[in-house]
């Protein structure tokens, strides 16, 4: 992988700290929680393991950030991602060698997310570590840079702190999680964290701006594309959720009067509620109406895209990069052209000029599970459980969709407004969802967390519920029971009732007791059960967690957009065959 | 990290298969378990995803190999070290990114531990691949060589496979597992499974041999060495059990008439039953006697040895090179000398002529833990509970002994004749235990598993419980419930009383019940109680899986030696500030 590029620094200090090159009473591990402060994180995660004392111990002491212990480092890594994407910013904690190399799953999908996370390592004694010595959690070997040169593949900027570097190094790896967006990996000696650093004269840089003839080249270009268009459409994908472009794209999209559909991986960039809102576009496998609109539109304003086979839907999408302004965040694409040196909200703000109005209103105010179908005693099913769903969210909910069926059905939940979503639309990892939770519940306490999680993925990663039982966390818990891998069965279309796909039956409804917490439970067969079980949870879950078990009927229960995936991965076996 | 070097492919065939360059019917798959099976894998661990589906697909048709279902990727690998351990090799099979990155602790561990695994990991199409596509599962900029690079960080070998390769590139990669004894990464593109593999004629290379030459100095150097010798010892270590090395190591001992006391990453590396054994050795924390004998002999013979930290104890350990036979797998330093392509075997072999004979038999003939104490109404304790585990140990036990207090408690636990013995010695992840119980019960079924694990490491990989349920397997799992991470409390000296070593209580005698299983368990608080447990568990563990929690009421409490080790640390402390 390249490496992203030298970012300058850029630290604004007072006079008193400016003392070029002589040490203050700063420790290493106190600016390191400094500089995370800052950056408005006020909770830590991670796994405690001989080499991160100095470090855990520093935070123990540490007012203004808690550390927040995980179960697992995947598992607080997971939360911490949650977290960061709710918060700007989130870190992880681990120790050297067997703590760090079990959260490389985090990192990687942080990466691949496009997820601003610092994973801190604690490290042995550098004395030990210059001497090679063979110590315990290395792999005996003597090479201390081997675990750091593993996150170089994976993440944006690695170092190894010292009290020389770290204010160097610290600021420059959360610049670089900040512009870039990626996983930042920051390692230090045991014995170093609590050596006073030494301070730098550090000059500020500018922070990246647009370059002017570069966008107004751009909306030259734009504006004749523009020119003939009698229909527009504007489409928000995850980089801008991620870079928070969020009213810059539906004040752009007022003023033209244009349609707004969220792309698969982009879910939660815009207002649901609002009137220009149409829906995620999932092209044949989506709501039809939004594949009209979008296909059918003469030209695609898209932000932050990512062209990934999730959005493309299996490269099923229809969208004509010819009549297409790709605004990515540093760089914009008209038709062909590439424009570089543009910041995506410096050219949302700029296409409001161009004069483009469209005169018709947008036309979708149907969404797919806009109605709540299905007799009170009939068994739940995708086509009932989801309009529930959508039925029970409120205004700001925080809304974690795991991978799996539900993440699919999910996608198609008309969002009230202000919510926010969680969900891996692309790395996907299974088990992502309950840590996630965990993180998010402790990101912002104020607002309610709901977790819809298929009881697969549960599996992987079950004992943070016992973390969120211990933080004291409330989030409901919709735990899909569709007796094995379901989406694994839909996504195989090449055998039939793998036993590798079945996974034992659990008690999900007697976690909480299991894990010494309290919380209200229920285990939901018909339609009848779940309204009343969501009525309950909505009351006691003031007070605790609460966990709905959904037990479907049919295992191959989905929603319609997975059964229009399968159709279509179906056909596309026969052709090769 | 350097290559383990280039290892000559050694293949014997049937003249019917040796048709140079022209495919036959067997597909990549099959060719793959076809190898695994003829090294004796009956069982592969991993877990499904949509990258792997082939794999799994040609597994769950092929006789011989049964796919075995982990909850997670960690815990499935896990699972597959100890079934290496005990089988000589194991395999994992996982999906691209997501799943394989949920297992780089296990590979690096298997590195450190020196555990031959094979790792094998499904991929995208192969069109798809060349055409840096950006799917699901990649880090989302068409990459689709990071993770094997990540990979080539703590493997001994990696490959991509593919129907022109295949024939060399596993042989190859199993050949390195077996030789270094390292874990090999093959990863496969979905697409090529099913493919039938090209054949090529491939010619047998020499294994490697002992150059006589320098076999012959290395014992003219030893045989001077002994023959002032008045007392000699026999020390293993983790290589020796990793080479197989047991039974020749006894042999030795037996001429010589010599003690032999295991290292503590070698512990099950001699017959513990056996008249010259007399313990683990571990410095001044472990047995005086031990470390009487070991440190005031005359001459020192170390079968496998690893200089860890762990070995070492803190390096408090008073071994002298200069008076040592140290025997690597492949070299031998005798003194200051070091002789290279000598294989152990052949150096223990040639070590029993030179006519070294101890005319006192050795004397150690007591064991740390050999007397059961403490009344029965008392509270147990680690002087309690340790002797009757000693005590309770059958025949060709399965002993798993999990990182914690109680892996350092049962280093000096006397096993019973045949017994294996199964912890990560100088890696230490915790939360290795339950799935190396699981793995363990696996790999032989006929043989009594037992699990000793805190409850801290327990919850890091608990829904193994659910697989060994799921698979019928029926270990005796002992919990020690000590009240937090008691073994990081011991280890951390700078501070006390820290939070971040708190854990929530789990009701761990629930587990079963919670996992869907039918279990025998107790929760003992008297010596008695647990004297009933034990029995109680050793007639129904024929029947089910047992769970035993010891709740000690000193959450400090701990064996002998970590009290030891405390006392050391503090006084390093001390002497720093």
């Amino acid at each position: 992988m390249t490496p992203l590029g030298v970012i300058a620094l850029s630290i604004s200090k007072t006079t008193k700290e400016v003392e070029n090159g002589r040490p203050d009473e700063v420790t290493l591990g106190q600016y390191l929680f400094d500089c995370l402060k800052s950056e408005e994180i006020h909770e830590v995660f991670g796994v405690p393991g001989d080499y991160n004392f100095t470090l855990l111990d520093t935070l123990e002491k540490y007012e203004g950030i808690q550390f927040i212990n995980g179960r697992n480092e995947l598992n607080a890594g997971y939360a911490a991602d949650a977290y960061a994407r709710l918060k700007g910013m989130g870190a992880l904690i681990t120790t050297f060698g067997v703590g760090e190399m079990s959260a490389c799953n985090v990192i990687a999908g942080a990466y691949s997310e496009s997820v601003p996370l610092i994973h801190i390592v604690g490290s042995p004694k550098s004395k030990e570590q210059k001497e090679k010595k063979l110590l315990h959690h290395t792999l005996m070997d003597g090479d201390y840079d081997v675990f750091r040169k593993v996150y170089g593949n994976i993440t944006g900027y690695t170092a190894i702190l010292t009290p020389e570097n770290a204010e160097l190094e610290i600021p420059a790896a959360i610049r670089i999680a900040k512009e870039k967006k990626k996983p930042v990996y920051l390692s230090v000696a045991i014995d170093l964290v609590m050596k006073p650093i030494l301070r730098h004269n550090i000059q500020s840089s500018d922070e990246k701006i647009t370059k002017e003839t570069s966008l107004r080249a751009a909306i030259a270009h734009a504006k004749e594309m523009f020119e003939t268009a009698r229909s527009a459409v504007v489409l928000v994908d995850m980089l801008a959720v991620r870079y928070g472009l969020q009213d810059a794209v539906m004040r752009l999209a007022e003023e033209m009067n244009v349609p707004v559909a969220s792309m698969m991986q982009g879910k939660g960039g815009f207002d649901e509620s609002h009137p220009n809102y149409i829906g995620t576009y999932g092209g044949p496998f989506g709501s039809e109406r939004v594949c009209d609109i979008v296909e059918g539109a003469d030209c695609v304003i898209i932000a932050g895209h990512v062209k990934s086979d999730v959005n493309l839907v299996k490269y099923t999408a229809k969208l004509n990069p010819l009549k297409t302004v790709d605004i990515q965040p540093e760089f914009v694409r008209v038709g062909a052209a590439e424009y570089v040196n543009i910041m995506a909200e410096d050219m949302l703000f700029a296409l409001r000029k161009i004069g483009y109005l469209q005169p018709e209103a947008p036309v979708c105010n149907r969404f797919p599970y806009d109605v709540a179908s299905g007799e009170p005693e009939q068994p739940i099913a995708a086509a009932t459980y989801y309009p529930r769903i959508q039925q029970m969210l409120k205004e700001k909910d925080i809304v974690i969709a795991e991978t799996g069926t539900i993440s699919y059905g999910m996608s198609q939940v008309r969002l009230p407004k202000g919510a926010k979503y969680i969900a891996q639309g692309g790395w996907q990892s299974i088990g992502y969802g309950v840590p996630a939770a965990f993180g998010a519940c402790l990101a912002d306490k104020n607002r309610r967390v709901l977790l819809f999680t298929g009881e697969g993925s549960l599996q992987l990663t079950v004992q943070e519920i016992s973390s969120m039982l211990d933080y004291e966390c409330k989030p409901i818990i919709f735990i899909l029971n569709n007796q094995g891998y379901t989406i694994e069965k839909y996504l195989n279309v090449k055998s039939e009732n793998q036993k590798y796909n079945q996974i034992p039956d659990w008690k999900y409804t007697q976690l909480e007791e299991v894990f010494g917490g309290d919380a209200f439970t229920a285990k939901v067969r018909t339609n009848l059960e779940l309204d009343d079980a969501i009525k309950r949870a909505e009351s006691e879950s003031k007070g605790k967690l609460s966990i709905i078990e959904m037990i479907v009927q049919d295992s191959m229960d989905a929603p319609e957009y997975l059964k229009r995936m399968w159709d279509y991965l179906v056909e596309q076996e026969q052709h090769q065959n």
